[in-house]
């Protein structure tokens, strides 16, 4: 891999020249959200560099571009599909480093970088998509069964669909969040006594409160309502790749969800980091994923034998004192499903997914031990044990105050393809 | 109720002076859709109204309608909030009355009459809302109840929770089309012999293709992330009202359904009104919904008795050969939820509804026979019976050219509130 011009390239920084991941930033200068490039501690504007340059230059034959890069989310780039952001990725990537062929355009034009190229702290950071619908899997075999044995034993653990079909739900879009964006416990109908008859529930905010670490996957180009994605053409259909925390109340989610699934113990919150790290970027750390021995329907059969990353997965507990433990390290391969498999089967019926659709993988968990595990949930047993803290502390569930940072990366240092923080701090609950 | 001067008012339409529904048209004029009301067989274009009236005379004080007007979704115009909702549309009223306070407007004026009111016929109509998400509940206590009894016995009919609170879950948004939209029969992963081991599921045709009678109900402002919705503050969040179809395919939702509630079961298709009836033209036709013994947790109490509409429902099905049956009539006010309480149910944990979002009220069923049943499913006992229709035909589920069309109205003749038609026919399906 080609080196970086751009200043304090850290060898262990998620985005590498090898990455280039996109978000939506507003800065001092232009407040209104726009699109950028991260690269190193800094991101490239590329509103600025859309009003400074002439892009035919950079990207021959891509119309379109510079309107794209105003916009307040990628909804309009995205569209644009894959083969787009492979050439926009490549030109970028030979921009950025040291031996570009366009040296004159921002290497050597330090007025143009001192515009354009700036310490992402300098940047807000919103969130990269208008997400039309978000929809969440169950795709963490490992996750899925240990939730199973807990609930139903091991004989019952796996529901007679789940190694038939990617099992998901609807979620809630207008509840996912940037990383950063303060997450309020939320109140709810809760039965303190589950076993008592008659059933007492009351209205208080949850003692439950957990994560789940996952995986989201933004659409790109959809499909007609009334026709299906084939299993084989679902890639062309991805634009990227983001970190993804699904909070979950576990009391209110018990209460409720019988029989139409999850609904209040999910909607108030959904946490996303905030660079999308496209499809491409993640090709070459392609992996088997778990192995299906059931007989797949045809229209789930995938043509390629590695069908997941390996993303490098970590969650991290920081106290209100500031005391940071990293409680679950697993990683993406451990999916049963492929976000392929996901989108044939969401389209099987007919169902139209739009750009900017969000799909979450489903908890990943490890097959190890509890600091493999990605909800609280499978850690603790469902609050029967406690997960150790540094500093003498110790969780089941989430406490006010408490801080969760999801991270991932791909790769060796100097090349990383990582997806930096996807972070949310719970404050107390308002008493309704 | 006044009269109105417009031109074959028939006593039987659904859009009687005292309804004043808005929707959204195009016309060969100008095929950019935009705002309209219907006043009986006939539309007002909002559009061409703003632009060739003096606004501020006939709606005093309000800013911003004419862009509202002009925009291709009432999106803009339901987050003005409910109390300019009810000025606009008592101004309407009056313009359009044979007293008219202006009648120099548009009663006498035959140039803009003749661009400004068009007849149903020449127009086309949209999908009136930008629809962020879509919720679905699970008020009508009925068909909760005889689905309960179904298939799990009269004992345990209703789930523990069922009494509690309002069960919902997240919709398809990208599925909600717009009344006349052809629905294609999906496919979908299905078990022929549900009690064979292993399982050995399909993909085909859904052969158990069904129908919900529902009442939907769109939001004018939201809430913001964190904050909840009190019941008593709730029917200020509400814009209005359609009907509301949610296409099911019962064998794909039998299989897939556990244990995160229904996804390809419906998200293929979900079928509304095209006129939003505002909620203020249903005021007078509230009534006691069905009484809930429960003691309710406080933030679901309403302070009224009268808490739903009684709007008179009916389920046509129209074959292939063009034969219609009433198969179901029955009443909207056999909820044992109100909106209220599902809004404040829904903002409880803090999650956020926003202008356009959609909710459903459930499938509506009668406390009486087959024929006061909002579905399929209740009519036939899952297919074991058949739904007799004219001409010596039959029904378990739908076949393929089957038209549903859904009515519902208040009130008497000369003065209805109606919803005008909610149809879809349904189309082969596409064998993947």
């Amino acid at each position: 891999m080609a080196s970086s011009w751009v200043p304090d390239m850290d060898p262990a920084s998620d985005f590498s020249l090898a990455n280039i991941p996109f978000g939506i930033i507003s800065t001092t200068a232009d407040p209104a959200p726009h699109a950028a490039v991260a690269i190193g501690s800094f991101v490239l504007d590329l509103k600025v560099l859309s009003a400074n340059v002439d892009l035919s230059q950079i990207f021959p034959g891509i119309d379109g571009l510079a309107e794209a890069f105003s916009q307040p989310t990628l909804n309009a780039f995205a569209q644009m599909g894959r083969a787009v952001h492979r050439r926009v990725r490549s030109a970028l990537q030979d921009l950025l480093s040291k031996k570009t062929a366009h040296p004159a355009v921002l290497r050597d034009n330090a007025a143009l970088r001192s515009q354009a190229l700036l310490p992402q702290s300098a940047v807000r950071m919103h969130l990269p998509m208008a997400i039309g619908d978000y929809t969440d899997f169950y795709a963490g075999y490992h996750h899925a069964y240990a939730v199973g044995v807990m609930f139903r034993g091991p004989e019952n653990a796996l529901q007679p669909n789940y190694l038939h079909l990617p099992v998901g739900y609807h979620g809630r879009a207008s509840s996912v969040v940037v990383s950063g964006t303060p997450i309020r416990r939320p109140v709810g109908q809760i039965l303190p006594d589950p076993a008592a008859e008659p059933k007492r529930p009351v209205t208080a905010p949850s003692r439950k409160l957990d994560i789940e670490l996952e995986l989201g996957c933004f659409i790109a180009r959809g499909n007609h309502m009334g026709d299906a994605i084939p299993v084989g053409d679902a890639e062309e259909h991805i634009f990227g790749y983001v970190l993804l925390n699904d909070w979950s109340a576990r009391d209110v989610q018990t209460w409720e969800y019988v029989p139409l699934g999850p609904f209040n113990g999910k909607n108030f919150a959904t946490t996303i980091s905030p660079w999308v790290v496209l499809a491409d970027a993640l090709e070459p750390f392609r992996t088997r994923g778990i192995e299906n021995a059931t007989e797949l329907q045809g229209y789930l059969k995938e043509p390629r034998e590695e069908r997941v990353f390996d993303v490098r997965l970590e969650v991290d507990l920081t106290t209100a004192e500031g005391t940071t433990t990293t409680i679950g390290r697993t990683s993406s391969r451990h999916l049963i499903w492929s976000f392929p498999q996901m989108i044939a089967h969401h389209t099987l019926g007919g169902c139209p997914l739009r750009p900017g659709d969000l799909l979450g993988s489903g908890t990943i968990s490890g097959p190890g031990g509890v600091d493999e595990r990605g909800s609280l949930l499978e850690m603790t047993e469902n609050g029967k044990k406690e997960v150790q803290l540094a500093g003498m502390d110790a969780r089941t569930f989430l406490k006010d105050g408490d801080t969760i940072t999801l991270r991932g990366f791909c790769g060796e240092e100097g090349a990383r393809v990582g997806f930096g923080e996807c972070r949310g701090k719970i404050y107390s609950a308002v008493q309704r």
